[in-house]
């Protein structure tokens, strides 16, 4: 189930901001409804908190972490609104970023295909319909 | 014929303000005037109505209710444009969403494409011409 | 219901022996176990009753009949299968062609796309897996 | 020759603002210079005049209608810019819009391919660059 | 774990010989020496036994049954050749098919992507390197 | 109107067989039943007349005049499948090629795409279904 | 090698401001460092001088002659920025816009693809990043 | 440098021909006469030993000894040509397979891509040009 | 002006028969008769002469003695089927292949994009038609 | 190793501002803890320093300085995070540009494709998010 003690973060590793996107096009759950698997593809966007404050030393999510931590998901039941949002709050926890993004992209069921975007702080407006 | 009374609404799941998409490619309806059938992709884009407010009860659409919702206009005689603001409010009468933006995108006839947007409220621009 | 009296024909215009092929991309149908709608693309190809022939006279379908005769399987319960051995079918009937082949193409359902492929007769090597 | 009479309106069927985008990839004239065809996709959009204002009554362009008045400029003689600011004046003097673009996209003459955006008002942002 | 009792058949509804394919974009299974979940693409393409013959009556395979043999998989430890050949070997002891391909495409393991093709009887040339 | 009189050519430029293929996406033509336009693109694809047979004088057709020809069916009647031979008998006559073949392709008409294929000769197996 | 003179221009067609964009897919020069040669894209937008003031007289640039002012660099050795800074300034100077864009989009040298930008004026936002 | 020693393998899984292919896009190794990097895809494609054969004890390369092997020529100056010959000599030495295919895509040089096919045994006609 | 003094060839690598490929999409000459430059895109496709025999010390061309001859046509005037023809024939000479393909593809000349097809030898059928 | 002192730099060629970009597919370093080669394309865009200030003497990058210093990475064990400020500080001490910005992005690991963008300066709006 999902264990986002699996995470491990790392220090910023840079004083100016930068941007770090993560995509991963192999994320399964379960429908708790139907109990069929639902499949969909994860963005991670989000500005590190910045180098020299405390949150720096657990700035950046480690990549191998994020990977397990996605696949604790894989018999879980969960809703697509539900996943969104507790990806968003478990990495909103360990990073404290200075914005965060998720966008969660979902194949078709029953003919109709959903994307559900959850922010974290001041995502800029480039970002934001992407 | 159209049938609001199909959709269902569940509560929104988080204080976090988000934004929900549901794309579907399989839409159809008969042209008033010639009878002939249309076909068209719908986008539905929201943000609900913020958790701890009264709307928010009922602030997210449920999904097979919107399949059936959209299966109702399959033999409904009806113009683009008039499918178009029904939807957008069939379905902000439903949600009493934060914003709520429906795009209804037809295959051709007489060898032009059409695409209808109808808005309720204030959609962020960054959506607004996609 | 599916009507193949729809269907209308006219004569073969050349001596040569030429291929017709009609591609829609807007047939539907109704699955007879769920009732749910189902989403399709027709491929029609055929190499008509040579000229000269009495086949001939009947060997070319016409679009617009072709038209309606698909928009009588909108309301009907069908599987892909039975769609596509119908279509066939009907359509030998009418024109006598050389060679006929039907490919139905469905949007999925439960994550499985489907393709149907009937042929009439000796078709070509170079179409069979097209 | 270009024909305005040919474009029939309707009423403004919402009184929420919406957006109407007509593209047709089947638009032709000729080069009065060379003689020679020329060949085009043409984007039409606008918003229709508010619902309850005199304008309203004629608010929206009839489809049909627009595809008569397109194919008037078949044989044509009439250059790029003069054809996309044709389409606006004509388009702009039926329906009294809002705001209202045309954007003519022409197939290459010489190795460079042409695009030219004439709008009427206050086009949104969001749809100025596409 | 893989359940071939899942799978459920019916009749060939045709004399007429034809082919169906079904692609399942939603295959998931687990690599038995490092424990990660493979996420692979499986395409079924197969002639159904000739109507008439004892096998005709459980000639094609039913659509939902196949997508629950699928999932039966979800969890399984097996490598991508044995998979290839589980599912060419159980689809074609519950069809006795003229002929029956499986095509699995898996996205990339440490930068390299693979397909694996099996065959059972004379599939045709026309579909053999698809 | 057609008029192949305005077809030019000139001598096949080598003693070794070789294959000439020219596409213009730029055809239209008018519909003899609606009067609507038909817009499509045109594959000519030949094997000229062997060099050093009388027939090679006239192998090659010229690129501009082709164009010319091409313009000649603007303005007429005719139904898809009598450009298609029409095309190829023209061709065939200026020419005397080795084989010749005439691809039609043509935009939607009713949500029906068509393609019609006119061979002379004996086209090469590798051309037949391109 | 390059020469301005070969440019023509005229009247701005309308006192509405447009847009005018053309693309040429087919420019080439030398490397004046190898001697090699470069190929790139040469994306021209502009907006042209108000009708009504003396600059409009010249307003718009003429496509012909703009076509052989790009062939007019063929056999010049001259960098990418150099060649987009010379294309700005010649068009300025013919046109005198209320602005201009320049984008040379050329073609890997050593795997490495370049993009220059070069305005004039105030471009509008919603085209300067493209 | 080029390591064979690092390629390891497993018998094969079953007594039915099957066809296995694995495409890496991350190839890179360094020209022998300029010391630039070079970069392309390397497909393998085979049909392992038969089941049963002395072969078949060594019948299918393991995955991740054949992306170390693929690594060994990272630094190795190497033409396009010798790669592609030398990639199927050690695997067919390793493997013994019915038959064996390796396609090299290489990345541009110069403006000019390369593909180098080199095959082993029969390989079947539908796959020779892929 | 064309020159094939420039091409340079070695001996070929391998005994086992191989197929080398190598693409050229900035190739560019003049047409002879309007001056006006054109581009296209080069496939040279062929089979080395047998290692062992004496045509094999020349087997293989060196891609960069490729480039400069193809930059040789640069400024010459010359029509597409001459281009193609005179590129076999002087790789014929240079390589004594066991077959050779060259394959021209040309952007659009008023409307109308070519491909000319210029064998030599046997070449193999899955390449003739590509 | 990484070595900025490969850079080479030269003067800014135009007094009007613009803005270069440089697009590399062919970056490849190695991951500090698993010893395995990354594969990535590396993005650059900048506002060259304004011509007459002292910096504009070296304002520009030299495209092939450029390509060996991302070379110097090739064996280098580095994160993508760090080799994204790397690139971006070396660059600007060279160039001291109005703005920069670099963007990595990465071939997928364990299914997670990664996208890194480091800014200097104030980089326009319509580049930030691209």
């Amino acid at each position: 189930m999902p264990n986002p003690a699996l995470l491990e973060a790392f220090e910023t590793p840079s004083r100016t901001p930068f941007v770090i996107e993560h995509v991963s096009d192999e994320f399964t759950s379960v429908c708790p409804k139907t109990g069929q698997p639902d499949f969909g593809s994860i963005t991670l966007r989000y500005q590190p908190a910045p180098a020299g404050t405390p949150a720096s030393a657990r700035g950046c999510v480690e990549l191998k972490s994020l990977k397990l931590y996605y696949q604790s998901f894989r018999n879980e039941g969960i809703y697509y609104e539900a996943v969104s949002n507790r990806l968003r709050d478990d990495l909103v926890a360990l990073l404290s970023p200075a914005w965060l993004q998720i966008i969660t992209d979902w194949k078709g069921r029953g003919g109709i295909r959903s994307v559900i975007r959850a922010d974290h702080g001041e995502v800029p407006p480039h970002f934001r319909g992407r």
